[in-house]
């Protein structure tokens, strides 16, 4: 619009088909580009999914009904929506947009709703997991930038569910955070605790969204993984897990989240010297990967590079805004 | 896919460009076609909107904890989710969709959160107002079809705000229905009530989604309007409202209701004998209106058509079930 003048919006007599830039102008005033770029394109693809659906009037009251219950059985310990935008494939897509990956860095997937705030920090070597059930399983890793320099002091936020499939804070009795620690890799860029074999479950299925994947004839499982989340100033953060290989569901995932790249051998403790400097025994599972961090400034110069790239094959100039894109002004 | 086999989906190493024809693949199994053809849409626009506006993961979480906080404060009598459709232009868009009417018949308008199932039968003539403080207003109206006719025993649902600007189910100290009641059509096609002049009001914007319309710029006004709801066997469900001319936001409506040919003007009965037949007194306000049901199978024609054009334009092949289009097999 520029310095032009804002046709008054007329507001009267809206149809179908000149409503979507008729609620764009009403939006018009926003003083946040990005926001008023998000709510442009939001109206559009919700009034197009209308028009191209022609939704009735009572499959939009039993979507209202849907979204209401979705929202109402969220708690501080449940997110719902989570839920669903990861069963659509709404979560991996973001973490995929936001945090590209340059050849050879580690790849992200879906964060999923159980992280928490609330994890103690544990010295390297020590449990995260108190369930005496699981299967006892040393992690041994290491963390370098892509240049394969070690990189030391970064913060690792794991959390696990115990022997049963569920995290601590499905559980309506507990008494404080399990299967959840904050491990900082050491001097070598080395970081090394001792978990649980991780075992498939459901994702909570009880609410609106497992009736939704039931209606869908989808299954609720995530094939067995662990989570990783890494933090250290100049680095992208990376949200990633790690999946055992040759799980029931490891080819089904009902959150989408498998990535080859993140698929583990769970191996053994073999070596007696192994055994000793980190603090397991000679017959434990074991999991090892060499993660793989991005620098902030190298992400940040992909992340435009492919925002510019996927707004000028829709025709769009664009600007950026705090490292997001917004269309040019005329 | 038809009797052709369905290739399993691969689901490791989904990517921005490959997650959306793979989670219709997951989806595909869904015996309910309508239902398939809907998340079909709905995860291709939710999918394009994350890859064109590149949205952050930050964003994202914006999102979700603001579905989430709509979700919580709704309640048996506030529908904060039907607001939010209601100012993003949806509401309106659904109804267009769904009850196209033919030339000559009364258009829709939206719903809005406060029709109620508790609004008690009264005869013509009674008031379904109790506020002392509204100015009284004689509504006197005819229901007939498109050729003219009188269409006797329409069941009619009235409901509007107080003086004040508030439906009943907004006070927490109410006793019982209040400014809202079912009336029928007579023998002639008529039904009169008595009410009070209605008055502009805000929609209630102490939540989420009037959080959103003060960062969009926008007021939350609605010009003062009476609500409808027309409902005979073998007619099309009209959900309307009449809109008193001259009001300040007219032109504004926070919601996109307002339609030329719902605007009335508010009159004064003139005539002793209209006052003594309907139970009125000249002074009195009056609003007057004629409206037209369509027939239920003409209405269904008419969404079939239209829907069969839209369908066509976006290149698809689809057929109808229930009414409703669904892509057509191969």
């Amino acid at each position: 619009m520029g310095s032009t003048k804002v046709t008054a919006p007329s507001l009267k007599d809206l149809t179908i088909d000149n409503i979507t830039p008729n609620v764009h102008l009403v939006n018009s005033p926003c003083q946040n580009r990005r926001l008023k770029y998000l709510l442009e394109r939001l109206v559009t693809h919700l009034h197009d999914f209308v028009r191209e659906t022609r939704l009735s009037t009572d499959e939009w009251m039993t979507g209202i009904e849907f979204l209401t219950a979705v929202g109402q059985i969220c708690t501080d310990v449940r997110q719902e929506f989570i839920l669903l935008s990861d069963i659509l494939g709404v979560s991996l897509l973001v973490d995929s947009v936001d945090h590209p990956k340059p050849e050879g860095a580690t790849e992200g997937t879906v964060l999923g709703p159980f992280h928490t705030h609330e994890a103690h920090s544990v010295a390297n070597g020590e449990s995260i997991a108190g369930d005496p059930d699981g299967q006892p399983c040393l992690v041994l890793c290491s963390v370098r930038d892509t240049s394969g320099k070690p990189i030391s002091g970064v913060r690792i936020d794991v959390w696990e569910t115990d022997s049963k499939g569920f995290y601590d804070v499905q559980y309506a009795d507990r008494t404080g955070p399990d299967g959840r620690g904050i491990v900082t890799s050491d001097d070598d860029g080395l970081f090394w605790f001792k978990a649980i074999v991780p075992v498939p479950y459901p994702i909570p299925h009880d609410g609106p969204v497992g009736k939704l994947l039931g209606r869908l004839g989808r299954h609720p499982y995530r094939p067995s993984h662990m989570h990783f989340k890494f933090d250290k100033e100049g680095y992208d953060p990376l949200i990633t897990a790690l999946y055992v290989r040759n799980d029931p569901y490891e080819n089904s995932d009902a959150v989408f989240g498998v990535k080859n790249s993140l698929v583990v051998d769970v191996k053994e403790v073999k070596d007696r010297e192994v055994a000793e400097n980190y603090g397991a025994y000679v017959g434990c599972a074991l999991i090892e990967y060499d993660f793989v961090l991005v620098l902030e400034s190298e992400a940040l110069a992909l992340r435009e590079q492919r925002a510019a790239e996927a707004m000028k094959a829709q025709g769009r100039k664009v600007t950026f805004l705090d490292g997001l894109p917004v269309p040019e002004l005329d």
